[in-house]
């Protein structure tokens, strides 16, 4: 059976779980969730996930979320992107979720999805702060290694990479990061691989931002 | 062996993996990290850790860091508070880091372990505006069962309750949250249970705040 996944372009988030997919060779299809309209908030959703966040993975009768879990599960049912090192796999995760991801996407959020008039005074530059540390530690981690986890790519990798290859300034800049860079160009040219706009529907061109969120 | 754990009181990530070998009855000992003093950022504790955060286990030649990996490790060795369904309880895992503790964590520093002067402005209203929807979820989620992940105690509890026994205000207040609260009585009710103050060296009566982190 071919998994569903509730997602949108936009959700770096969800695109770990996509990629992962896609890259494994996990049957998989997209269910657009209409994220800059309230979907991710409407009772329907929330009956889904009550956390209120895309991903969403179902398979089977198996419904899990939070893109760390569905990239957990699709790494063991096919034997493919675990690492030999489960924990260190697994803590490379832990790191992408609450310093990488977790202050990437809300940074790219505030910057490019809500009208200027609407950001929290001060958000973003907090985040920025915060995201220079994490970078630093990726960028260093990968100046000795090619992969973050292995000595081949792993889900941590799918991971980290969420919301490194949009297109948005979230204050990202590959230039300042030369391993970083040369690493997302080493997972770009993965066979199979896509941007998170090719894989997922939805992106910016389709509308105006008419949401906080 | 006893394991070892890199940790200070005030750190909640700590107080997750501490707790959780204290209620599973793994033998272990604290080694005081002198964060307050840019310890974590030291050479030698980035050696042990680059990523430059408490918490860290070390235990028969095995060094874990990630309050998960470790809370992972600890209830797989001991089978105790892994949960029926290790999905559902690493689902919540990664909900307290991404979007409690990964939250609180910051939002309680900057206001009571910064200099007013040195807290960047706007930063500490965003997060705890995030805070607010994710005690909500947590709240919710609480109303109709009593423990997180399982219908007994799970490492998830241990990790969600991470940093709301602490005295400092952060703006968490049990009383605008009754599920939350009972549940935190029903975890500081469990055999052994202890406070961080009490379960970990060093607290805020030992220094005064010296160093932005």
């Amino acid at each position: 059976m071919t998994a569903q996944l509730w997602c949108f372009g936009e959700s770096g988030n969800a695109y770990k779980a996509a990629l992962t997919m896609e890259l494994a060779g996990h049957h998989w299809a997209p269910v657009y969730v209409d994220f800059f309209n309230g979907e991710a908030r409407s009772p329907a959703f929330r009956a889904l996930n009550p956390m209120g966040e895309v991903p969403v993975f179902r398979e089977d009768g198996l419904t899990l979320t939070q893109s760390a879990v569905i990239q957990l599960h699709v790494a063991e049912r096919t034997g493919r992107f675990m690492g030999s090192d489960r924990n260190e796999t697994l803590r490379w995760l832990m790191f992408d979720n609450h310093r990488l991801s977790g202050q990437a996407g809300p940074a790219r959020f505030l910057l490019n999805f809500l009208p200027a008039g609407k950001r929290p005074a001060g958000a973003a530059e907090y985040l920025q702060g915060r995201l220079k540390a994490a970078y630093k530690v990726l960028d260093d981690h990968l100046s000795t290694r090619d992969w973050i986890a292995d000595s081949a790519p792993t889900i941590a990798d799918f991971a980290c990479c969420g919301y490194l290859f949009y297109p948005e300034p979230f204050g990202f800049d590959r230039k300042d990061w030369p391993h970083i860079d040369r690493w997302l160009d080493a997972i770009s040219a993965l066979p199979g691989w896509k941007h998170p706009y090719d894989l997922m529907p939805g992106n910016p061109s389709d509308r105006a931002p008419k949401e906080d969120a």
